[in-house]
């Protein structure tokens, strides 16, 4: 009999992305895309979607250069938390626990093999609208904001990695998380990996760094599940100015109808305009796209990825390719 | 420390309904809502929409009145399932293990307190698209018919119970679904809970059988996912003479964007319009709705639910009111 | 051989209405529906959407009562509009010219048999976008807007006519609307008529009043075109108190995807969240709903119309009838 | 004063194709797009879509070649008919009267100054759907199809010319074409002109031929008028191997959101997802994008145009360039 699967991580509770424009970036986000601020503290400001419940999803935090901070993972209870804290401490890539950050309490600071900081959390911060912002919807948090093409809820996040298998099977053996898609080479390597812990197609992608860099965030991604809205913001990007890297269109992997954009500090950041499809099967099988596949699989319909998409993240290791 | 979660039950994995006029029932799935028939066994049809899996998600079969056959639940794996077994033999209301239905191995056949049969499994069996209906669109498992507005999966089943809070205790204890939202009168009684085992709000809702029934379906659910689609449907319904009994409308609890179906044998049937929202939050506080906030919970925009709403189910025991 | 068609009159140019609560209704067509205000002059501001291409489409003018200020119609050329005056002069309805209002050049003004204040003009003054409003979309007169879910263009009127036939009689004969469609009741009165001179199902709509009124206003019309946006805009209105009166649903009659919202100053104002059919048969035969269709005629699916619906209009000349 | 303006053409009748492939061609418009076939004679198919009121919108005639057959315009009246027939005479373009197709009364025949067949007609025969295809809702015609993905209605026919100036200034002159838009190269060169007599912003565009090409065709579109349905649709075209050339994507130009298909007998065909914009002013200053406005013009967002769309139309003369 097979041994049972690790339920232990929950969901992706929040990311922090580094921006060398802070008032920029944060316009991007609070204007166009409706997110509100719960906090800012030192150099740091505390984002959150209207639908998202916890006291935030994003955390911006000014720096030299653009890139990820960390991500943070809630467990789905103490003592995951403590298993999952074990796992990781035997492979010594734990840093210790951490208390210090707003919205949560003690977090379990550490890195991927590729260097990615990340966290494991299980105390978090409930978000509690003030009165002229509750609305009579009791499962939503606050009132759907009147500013811009306001998001939803944080989805995922896309991280580069230098040794892409390495990271990919970290992420699977010690957090749990499953392989639910993966893009492999003729020669049998492995370029680009869906993973998730939940229903959803994945709430980590790790693609191979072509450009050979180590930690870096391809994107990080909300959620609109219109169709519609990607139109809506796709327009309100275009009218002030903000760069459209690619989309609308739909992935063959994941289904996902997305929109690509570049924030003012640089990240990529991916907009979700699509239910997608959802994995309930409990014993599901990885699909895997192979060269012949793969026309289909990166773009099922819309428009096409620049080549510039599979090497630019941030920090940006090399001058973009300009592609449009 | 609180003890953990029980995750043994993954999904929903199949419905059978009974119907009096089994070729018109066909008809009304296959025709207009896009279904795929995969086996014929006895009076059973077995059907499956285009993005579901398995062998089959809806079990038709002829019977002398309409109503619910059983459902079944998948769970995470052989020892969860066997774990679930033992905990439903010791409430007394196991009926034992079954071999013989299609599509699947070795099921555990049980009822809820109110009488509603269900059933647990592990093995089933995988749809395999004949060479002309594969896609180069490699998680979906064929084509996407071309006839009528093809609904993608199966979603959630209601169900209505003359002891709504025995039954419901026993699916969150017995099985470990989670309440995720409830509506409840101001004397404290509970009259509607929305359990699920996923992020989805329910795979299983029951609601308080006004007119004392027992073991009664209120609906099964289709999912399209995308808005215009019941837009869509709801012409051709008009155009074939199919009661749409109520919508297009969203409700507040699980912000559903619903049409509701009265399928030609009798059954309500429901489709989605809309991803809804999503519950990953591993600690999520049931929402609960009192009398005073009904109005928008039960419709937060759109169509009103006729009275029969809350009083028709199948069987039906008595004679539906003809609300419009 | 028959006549040839009149075709003096090309469009809506704008609406004027009267409003108890000036500032509340400015909030409600600026800060929900998007709307720009141009000027402001006396105790009248001037207001337009988005990709309307004017001066101004909407007048909001402080009164004591809600209701009717003008109608405002363009004719196509100069030559056009001194027929259509000389058709009207001969009936007596006639006012004269103005040559005082904001954003036109003369105008001529008269009023329809039941009383409903109108004008026709042919110089109009073009809105032009400041530099940080254009867009690069250079057939948009200024960028979409980043405030609740903006509208994009007048689309119609619809006026109660205490005698319905000889008012769309007149507008008809004189201004040569063509008659698109009609509700007539078994004994063979006409209760109601669309009308346009475009492609456009109707520009105006005319009641019979049930009540009896005079010369009032059933509701004005902008438009989405898109139906997401009259799901996002129910979302709104709901978290800020407006009352939604009827929809999201679909008329048979124009084939409209319709939201009737009461905005604060007490008039109803529709929104449109669909393309509609055109009609460009120009020899079309008005389609006509007896007693025995109507049922799918106001409604194709959706949300019910309250009875109010059919007897509030502004000025409001009884309590209104609390429907939900 | 200025002269008044011709409005003696009311609309796009029809359109003749021809397809060295009928039989799939057929196959095609009828099981994917939905369309319905109401005669055929000869070589000839004639179809409709569910929401076109006369005979038939499309021909689709077998040939050596794939390319245009006719365009057929209705005039407003026998009157407006007998003053264009007297223009066009004038011009030596006339090739006289037929009455020998069906649907449809006398026509007169004659060519642009580039060779592009055309008729005009008044005299139309309306379809008359049988009692199984009548709906309730009487302002369409028949049933919504249940194959396919259907389209709504015929909207419009791209031609391209060698000679563009002298066909475009014809449409204008002796038929009284409204130009809507153009885009024109800094050398002071129009490249493509947008024209409608409705407010359509085109019923025909015409582009320069790049390969000298005289009397081609670049696409013939139908309506949709959902942006959804333009996903839908491309699932199924992927699916079932016809090749999508581009799209979804927004044009600039005219603001229509696109889907261009290469048909089976090899004609490009367009479908609009997307309600556009209305012209209403009956003034409209044409709008006209430069060489540096260009970008956003030709797609506002979404998928890019392969360059051989600027080459390929039918008849091919020369091997297509393969982009995708």
């Amino acid at each position: 009999m097979r041994p049972e699967p690790i339920l232990d991580v929950a969901q992706l509770a929040h990311v922090e992305i580094l921006t060398p424009k802070p008032d920029e970036t944060l316009w991007f986000f609070k204007e166009l895309l409706g997110l509100e601020e719960t906090a800012r503290e030192g150099q740091s400001a505390y984002l959150r979607a209207y639908e998202d419940f916890y006291h935030h999803t994003l955390k911006v935090t000014e720096s030299k250069e653009p890139g990820l901070g960390h991500v943070a993972w809630r467990t789905r209870s103490q003592q995951a938390l403590d298993r999952r804290v074990k796992a990781i401490e035997a492979t010594g890539l734990g840093k210790g626990w951490s208390e210090n950050d707003l919205g949560q309490g003690a977090a379990y600071q550490f890195a991927t093999p590729d260097g990615h900081n990340m966290e494991l959390l299980w105390e978090v911060e409930y978000y509690k609208a003030p009165d002229h912002m509750k609305t009579p919807l009791l499962n939503r948090p606050q009132k759907r904001p009147t500013r811009g093409v306001p998001v939803r809820r944080l989805d995922h996040v896309n991280l580069m990695a230098g040794d892409l298998e390495t990271s990919s099977d970290f992420m699977q053996e010690k957090l749990g998380f499953n392989l639910r898609e993966r893009i492999q080479q003729n020669d049998g390597k492995n370029i680009a990996d869906w993973m998730s812990v939940s229903p959803l197609v994945h709430e980590v992608a790790m693609m191979q760094d072509q450009l050979g860099g180590r930690g870096r965030l391809h994107h990080i991604c909300y959620w609109y599940g219109f169709p519609q809205h990607i139109s809506d913001i796709s327009e309100i990007l275009n009218e002030h100015d903000v760069k459209i890297e690619a989309g609308p269109g739909k992935h063959g992997v994941s289904q996902a109808y997305f929109l690509y954009v570049i924030e003012p500090g640089g990240n990529r950041v991916e907009l979700f305009g699509d239910p997608g499809y959802l994995i309930f099967d409990p014993d599901w099988e990885p699909v895997v796209w192979k060269e012949e596949d793969l026309e289909k699989g990166i773009i099922w319909y819309g428009s096409q990825l620049p080549d510039d998409f599979f090497q630019y993240g941030t920090p940006n290791i090399k001058a973009p390719v300009v592609t449009k």
